[in-house]
């Protein structure tokens, strides 16, 4: 089963494909799209779209996944992310391939095992899920990844198991809701 | 001078060209794209893009105008309709055409003369500047049709040789501001 992650942006939009084999995750791909700075925002997103269709068609993954926006803290920076997030929908309905949305809290929750965790953090579990040997930068890029993760562990029922293998120290009692990496 | 006005939607995308010869404006095209009601989102923004970019080949307008979304007063439908918008956008780019964004107001404000104008009396306008027998409907084709009238004034500087020709009866005194079609 391959994914692959979007985390769209205007300025910048970062992508991750990730493959499970068996019980395990592997990075197949990652990257981020982002236009020369004197691009307009029309020449901004065809920049993206075209990116976006040639990575599907290079990486052929089983469904596209993107975060759901519809809970926006600053309206008019969300604005702007949403004409980025209907190009990569563009691109996966063009690719004929289906979109899955999570909320921030989810993605956060699949991977870190907490709704509330910090960009670092997430950084930090996406590295150790895909055994990389640094945190993918910049942090679009691991926000991508992280979504193709959490898609993966919601498609399996993994979530558990994969916090339950990173958990805290033997001896100390926390629920999964509440861990965190150190 | 041919203008190419949209107004996006993920239900339904108006479009409107509009053409000025001499003095005078003419319709060259109007209508709407609207996706079967069992498509997806993206499925959608696909169908959107699709007919945008057939058009724009058809029309080959020397620009295209969008209203600008920046003033939104219901988040979500607003995040809903950037979606739509940014799909605009980017078939404008790929046809190699400049884009250019009208507030709300200023777009009223430039058809019907007064900036807080309700839909009819956009359509109203719609139907007399364009010599049309009825106002073109659904109401986001008179809208698109308002956004293209409104670049071509706002390019000519003729808002004010406009609103005079259709102003209120001799005798009475108003500012242009307060204009409205009876």
């Amino acid at each position: 089963m391959k994914i692959f992650g979007i985390d769209p942006g205007s300025e910048r939009t970062g992508y991750g494909c990730v493959e499970r084999s068996g019980s395990r995750h592997h990075l197949v791909l990652c990257g981020s799209l982002a236009a020369p700075a004197a691009a307009t925002f029309p020449e901004r997103l065809q920049h993206i779209h075209k990116g976006l269709v040639g990575l599907l068609a290079e990486c052929r993954p089983d469904c596209v996944v993107v975060e759901s926006i519809f809970h926006a803290k600053n309206v008019r920076s969300a604005l702007k992310l949403a004409h980025a997030r209907g190009i990569a929908l563009l691109a996966a309905s063009e690719a004929g391939l289906c979109v899955h949305e999570y909320a921030p809290a989810e993605i956060k929750r699949a991977v870190v095992g907490y709704g509330r965790a910090e960009k670092a953090q997430v950084g930090q579990m996406v590295k150790l899920l895909l055994g990389l040997d640094a945190v993918p930068a910049p942090h679009d890029v691991a926000d991508a990844l992280a979504i193709a993760i959490c898609h993966l562990h919601n498609s399996t029922g993994a979530v558990a198991e994969t916090v339950a293998r990173h958990r805290a120290p033997r001896g100390t009692v926390r629920s999964w809701r509440e861990f965190r990496p150190s």
